[in-house]
């Protein structure tokens, strides 16, 4: 598969966050080739304001891990992260602690990013292959859509549902 | 109890990591003057570079709440984070995210720390009280013994166990 393929996973993710109300961001973790997570944000249906798509897919990788007798510090170093929006501050710091393989992301995250607004892999000195801008405009849309809120007759709106 | 206790408290959680290989941080939440969530490092044991110790009792709360049918986003507001160490940038961005009342942590984190390295208030436009110094030089002997590694023989790491 190719990377515009597991970006399109990782987009039927965030359509899915979108249309439980959750803001519109969905990820793929990419092992050997494979999908073996995938994850949106579930902030709204947890409570939990740390519950972003990253975060699901890391205790996916784990339960993984587990389920096939892997070491996850093995397993980590090879994944790609495959996320429509760039990770937040709190994600791309675990992504980092985490050693992923690499993280390749949709539009910046011009309010939180773990690079266009802290530099993160300065922080904590030690830099992954970082790309974004891969179907950036779609994933930009489906924030305006979310933000947009009550107005779902708009047709940007309904072309994405 | 007096903030000390508190932070005593955390102290008898980081001496319980160091004790198990674990990069010794300990924490509690303070809930209506009552701790109600716990913790240490579980990095090493889980192999998930996550499991800080912040993230282990932020789980805890989230159960306390569905337990006690309370709802998180009424407790968390109402939560004193107490922490022997400055919260990395991924905890600081986490508890800023679920909008904790105050953290009050022992020594910086000249590393990775929220504040002390970058300054995650500004990041998310959110500013919770925090204060640091609480038994500053007790949290920075322990990260010492830690670091230290291979000598259990000398006098600060028997004093400390």
């Amino acid at each position: 598969m190719t990377l515009n393929t597991f970006m399109s996973e990782a987009f039927v993710e965030a359509r899915r966050a979108l249309s439980v109300g959750e803001v519109p961001v969905g990820c793929v973790f990419v092992y050997q080739g494979n999908v073996i997570a995938r994850g949106a944000n579930e902030v709204n249906a947890t409570k939990n304001a740390t519950r972003h798509a990253e975060f699901i897919c890391i205790d996916q990788i784990l339960e993984y891990c587990r389920n096939n007798g892997l070491l996850a510090e093995k397993v980590f170093p090879e994944i790609s992260v495959v996320v429509t929006v760039e990770p937040c501050i709190m994600c791309s710091a675990a992504l980092h602690d985490l050693r992923v393989k690499e993280i390749i992301y949709g539009c910046a995250n011009d309010r939180f990013g773990g690079k266009t607004v802290v530099d993160v892999p300065q922080v904590v000195n030690y830099s992954l292959k970082v790309q974004g801008g891969i179907c950036a405009d779609e994933a930009m849309e489906l924030l305006k859509e979310f933000y947009k809120g009550e107005n779902p007759s708009a047709p940007v709106a309904k072309s994405k549902r």
